[in-house]
């Protein structure tokens, strides 16, 4: 069979038809990303395959290292044909890997370009797509989002972001996607870090004022928020190994955050009590905006201590690790909904194994006329592969209400990317194509295809309110 | 293809012959469920379709509020047809649910309706079947039970419980199903409830006792087994999170049963202590009576508390939780086998996450002439599933003896559900169809039917002692 | 389909053409296995089915128990015949059970028999395989290992071990399988066992020293590991529950050495920081030797006492248990690059649970110039099943590069067992040609050939320097 032709991931009768004529035409809205405002703004401008694919892309990375690649030909000072001409020789031995997949799709999509990357087309494909980049609009960064039908896409941008590229897009007319920024408290939570008063300066700085205590901080997130909420924040992120269930007073929260911020160490008790005070809050601050709350867990960061010395963190060194069970999540979830302030919730793990846990949850957690108000997010990161996300669509659909799934968000660094979307499409068509085809599910093309837009589209729309 | 059909689930040759001509003719042992037996003795007739599946299924009341359903749709005091017209609008949505299948097998194996349920259909479907219900006594209680060829059903009783119905059903001659009590022990291992005190002394009057110290309670425990086996009880039934290695002197246990006792808190390790203790005293008696132990493990209860305070327990607000792992119950079953009194033991999880560490467990507590005497239960609640079934199906296959497998249970609440078996036989059908398809076993007869028959019916038959 | 026929466990096209035309004729590298070299060296014959399939095979116990076998015929007195009989009877129960598809790749590729065991076919199988078994070289152990084409074979050796056996074959021109000592510490690891003292007395004397101290004892380790590599040892192997991070001083490690060789019971923690100080110490020795390092982790060893005391350990009595997650590794490994000196390392769990957090960590550590450095181990013990491999594979292959996984390993302890390595070709193949049958990877013979013959043989010959 044909690599990657038009019926890619496509078994049955039903999955292609309810791709080529349901999923296929949606428009993106891509709810979680790491793109750069900047680059959007500027209309950033490739100038060969190893900028636009290699230069930010530690999946990449981390499938070159394991080959036993140098760190020069990677993150190091190595000339992009160098790089690509690395990345051209790991390809082949990478069966199976998402990246296989996301490399073709990338080229025939984006470049036309239908060769099977390997050494011996790296130089052929090489010169193909640099004089497309260089020489073609619709590869430029507005050509890719528009090609690629997105029709909003949101950052991923710290609490002390003044948000100066998002605004300058909002004000641009030619930039017909929306650009929204995303909370993502991440240092803020970070209690334990070094740069943890320096972090908290900065955001004091940030927000015009000085943060001298919990009260203080919490005020200062408040305003934080208004502000994002403001230039169209839509949604509060956590990316953290585990929730703890940690209740504290507030007067211990002052009394944490005081030692934190005068540079003492605080125990590993005292950070979850502040991780767990400062969440509860934040969480009910989501609910009154009406944002809704994104919490992806069971990572461990930064666990190659030499290598984050060497070139810093967000590089590939990241592995995922048991969240210690949902127990503290549960609790969370529990005590906001006891006051009357749980925002809409997203829950989503880098491992399948905790899939049962979030699924069952999130089904626990719900409210009159909010369709899949706690939902279990798509396979992200790591489990974000063929298996991890048939494995994710089934549980979903077993534990919960698969038709008011949001669906898939690329969590990407790279602008070529949206092909993960396709990928995503695909695969949830054949999923359920396969039922029909097998009288699981009954042939109803009214109910399949409007589901299966929902699933690619209406719901998340409707869900965050784009 | 034709949804439902009657290959439904028989994807190959050998799964339609093994199930046609072996598992469908088999009757059923439904060795635990929560019907209620004074509806069984009383002959309950339904009213309408709402009574019959929804007003007591908290698996249909999760899949209605993750769509957003308003409570007074779901347990609220809206009539009946409001009631159902908002689950047949949620249920097309519910694409890849186990309660999408169960709901059109009991329209179709009860009532003979072929139709699929969805809003256009609710009417139609409601009045057939409604004026079915009313008028045909194969809808009644023993209807029902008959027509379903259920030999032998097990309910989930308090050891408070007087048995009363089990009593008269025993006594009437019209009634061919076996209706047997089933001793499950939750408010006496509940330690930490509020309500301790008060349900033992529950148990002391119902016992004609008084119950003053754990070794009244023990010996309180030991005569209500002794009545209830009297009355038919094969087993003994625990559904905890998690089972921690405990061990505590009697002197230690009677101190803690006289704190509760008095209505003063235990702590967590006390708690832990008195379930560890109790627990292996009354798995002993079990080893003595002959009964089956059954650990169901894994669950979170009353995750949300507004809502356990707005409608009480065992409303849908449940979820997966992780156990910690299986030392504690390695180290319960080892100190049992260690004295002689280990029981017959079946061990199920609500996350098929658990199967591996359940089935090699399983397989180091042998007996000679017990054919799988600790095993694996099946898959179980949530886990309940096609995904889970299957997975629970290949891993006791690959850790165990399939053909000692005692297979199926209902684990529910409403009369409707024993299709629940017919789901389970062609699955079981189909992964081994498959496999003989495959090549993967030889293609014969002798050992597959018989096979088949013992999974479906002998073994649970043969195992309990029905 | 006709069991067992020339393209078992293959499903496609490519699958057939990649297993005949490429997997087949690769030599075997059985990396680690339980075999006896004792009986390599002195070429054992064996006298019946029973001695060469049921005498040593705790995987065939734990099935024959499972059925409610007596003890008598599994590991007791019975004869031979009788032995095999109740095995026989076990089987054809066994549909699913990875054990069904060895015995019967062993029947028809050492004896050349075509038969189903079955109660049926007993006998005449008994008769037909003694014959042979007695009368044809082919199935002596040197002709088994020249039959199978195990090209390097690595037993599982104590340090106290004088090798004897593997100097022998060594020096023996008739035996063509390198027969390789395989460094294992278990004993010296179990400080917490009342058998340490001696053992480390035992140690000593093996080593013409006296260990006084922890000093010594890393010195006389040391001297061991020289003595070992000096015989062709290639790799250090650990199985263990899991790995605790517990660092200590050299001060403290030495008192708590001392503790335990005094016969005094070291605590938990003591025993945590013990393990973690000397495997730290041991690993780095490894890396100074060039190495390889292997953890199996998820182990719970002897669950049943009862059975412990009657007929010792290793006889089918563990099973699998949660690790706990795998922080403790993860700083192991991270110590270990940080003074770089982490030797290459396999991770192996017994429980597919654990499949992504051991694949995503092993790519967090890698080394310029060395294929798959830190790699995720093959599916192994109770997880080598078809499922289980199967999982594995394509885990592997979606978090790392596939192309430089080093495969399969028996791990086993009887010489038929080589069809394992068959079983895995098949599965990979399979798993493989798949992807290329449905259009997910291209039909590239160059990339394919090479890449099956490359985890068949090529990549663990180079991982490890045969």
């Amino acid at each position: 069979m044909h690599y990657i032709n038009k019926d890619f991931l496509l078994d049955g009768r039903t999955a292609k038809h309810l791709y080529h004529d349901y999923a296929s035409m949606m428009p993106i809205i891509d709810y979680h990303c790491h793109l750069d405002p900047e680059e959007i703004y500027s209309n950033k401008r490739f100038t060969d395959l190893s900028e636009v694919w290699l230069s930010g892309d530690h999946y990449k990375w981390r499938l070159m290292r394991a080959n036993g690649g140098c760190e020069k030909l990677i993150t190091g000072e190595a000339n992009g044909w160098d790089k690509f001409t690395a990345f051209a020789e790991v390809l082949p031995r990478a069966v199976g890997s998402p990246i296989y997949h996301w490399t073709h799709l990338e080229l025939r999509r984006y470049f036309g370009c239908d060769e099977v990357l390997c050494p011996d087309t790296a130089e052929e494909i090489w010169e193909f797509c640099n004089q497309k980049l260089r020489n073609f609009d619709e590869l430029s960064v507005h050509g890719i989002l528009k090609r690629s039908h997105v029709e909003a896409l949101v950052t991923t941008d710290d609490p002390a972001d003044d948000l100066q590229w998002h605004i300058k897009i909002a004000g641009d007319f030619y930039i017909s996607t929306k650009v929204l920024p995303g909370w993502r408290m991440g240092a803020v939570l970070n209690i334990e870090s070094p740069d943890f008063s320096e972090y908290i300066n900065k955001l004091g700085v940030a927000a015009d004022t000085s943060i001298e205590s919990y009260s203080d901080l919490k005020a200062t997130l408040t305003e934080r928020m208004k502000f994002f909420n403001y230039h169209g924040c839509l949604s509060g992120d956590h990316g953290i190994a585990k929730l703890v269930y940690a209740p504290a007073s507030d007067g211990q929260l002052q009394k944490i955050f005081a030692k934190a911020l005068g540079g003492d160490a605080v125990s590993e008790v005292e950070a979850d009590q502040y991780r767990f005070g400062l969440l509860s809050y934040c969480a009910k601050e989501y609910a009154r905006l009406g944002w809704v709350m994104q919490f992806r867990l069971g990572t461990l960061r930064n666990v190659n201590t030499a290598m984050l010395k060497k070139i810093g963190p967000d590089t590939g060194f990241d592995c995922s690790a048991f969240t210690g069970g949902m127990f503290g999540l549960a609790k969370f979830l529990d005590c906001l909904e006891l006051e009357g302030l749980l925002p809409k919730t997203l829950l989503f793990s880098i491992d399948s194994m905790d899939n049962m846990a979030l699924a069952t949850l999130a089904a626990c957690f719900t409210e009159t006329d909010v369709r899949g108000k706690v939902q279990q997010g798509s396979a992200w990161w790591f489990n974000d592969t063929y298996s991890g996300m048939e494995q994710q669509i089934i549980c979903f659909a077993e534990q919960g209400v698969l038709g008011n799934f949001i669906g898939m968000l690329t969590d990407s660094r790279s602008f070529l990317s949206y092909t993960r979307h396709e990928y995503f499409r695909r695969l949830l068509c054949n999923v359920i194509g396969n039922w029909v085809d097998t009288g699981r599910y009954p042939d109803n093309q009214k109910y399949l295809g409007s589901l299966i837009q929902d699933i690619c589209y209406n719901n998340v729309k409707e869900y965050f309110g784009f």
